[in-house]
């Protein structure tokens, strides 16, 4: 397909496709004149996968690099768990001093597998540092609750990978980021569903 | 208690306890002199949760006089109805014109109970039509299992509802905001734990 055919496939404009193609973050096409080359449906995948990683994930160029490269150099594994990892750092790139030291403990009790660099930890650790000033309840097994349901969601959600390469990547960073908001929506609502339900049986 | 003593204890700065006592959101203290007042454990109360409601729920002084209004003068779950709903309203407090139609089907079909002018419809509304343009699955049984693993956490926090009417409001606003970073982290490192099961398992 011609570049004007792959702008309208991809939903992305033509002249950020050519942006894309200097930078290197999309092949060249075959190029069948002087002026034109010839796109095909790998192209439509991997812009596809930059437009998620930018758009949806909020990546620099840079980031989105490092997730390419690693599609295809390395293995998809790599590739999902360099994007996973790269849509959880902090909007600034700055690095938190201190180390996260009870998300670690809790992760460990739970028995996960992790990457004790992640930013995601000093999320964690934030998160309870917060519960802790306000006096909220943060004991291992008010937490397990949560950590449970989180696991029952993440491995329905990783046995829906894709096939593809690229369509594999995109769908851990799409799904990772859209279904947030219905998670946190449908926590709300379910807790006045609860608490309505509560009040049928205490009255 | 003097109102150093209760600033010390409820850790509201003088000033602002003034202010609260001039905005009718916290009941004067017993007069022991002309410029002297006496506060008991309920001025205690009434501003750690005013505290909760401004600094962790966000929300503008009129909706922290509409929650208190309802918890003096009307009844205990109808003033955690309130400060839910208040906590979860736009920003800009700019209600949406739309209908929010598949998040109403969705919870009908859910047989949750739910407020139909709640503006967390609103936002599952838009979380659900943002899956949609990503072309991510959003067929009842994938929502399900989301809606599924919030209410089995939302039992467990309508359960931990403490007894005392400020306490209980208070509880629920923080437990609601506070807890929800928590259960994005956790997610994010299930995902991450759950993907490494999938490849020890397939490899």
């Amino acid at each position: 397909m011609r570049i004007s055919e792959l702008s309208t496939r991809s939903d992305v404009p033509v002249a950020t496709i050519k942006y894309y193609l200097r930078e290197g973050l999309l092949p060249a096409g075959r190029a069948t004149a002087a002026t034109q080359a010839e796109y095909h449906d790998a192209h439509v995948a991997r812009l596809r996968l930059v437009r998620a990683l930018t758009e949806v994930g909020g990546l620099p160029l840079a980031a989105v690099r490092g997730v390419l490269d690693a599609l295809d150099e390395r293995s998809l594994p790599v590739a999902v768990g360099a994007a996973h990892e790269a849509i959880s750092q902090p909007a600034r790139g700055t690095a938190p001093g201190r180390t996260p030291e009870r998300a670690t403990a809790l992760l460990t009790a739970l028995g996960w597998a992790f990457w004790p660099t992640s930013a995601v930890l000093h999320r964690l650790d934030d998160a309870l540092a917060a519960l802790d000033a306000a006096g909220l309840d943060t004991d291992p097994q008010t937490l397990a609750g949560y950590a449970d349901a989180a696991l029952a969601l993440a491995r329905r959600e990783i046995a829906a990978i894709p096939a593809g390469a690229e369509e594999a990547v995109r769908y851990v960073v799409l799904g990772t980021v859209l279904y947030e908001p219905v998670l946190l929506a449908l926590r709300r609502l379910a807790q006045a569903a609860a608490f309505a339900e509560s009040q049928a049986t205490s009255g």
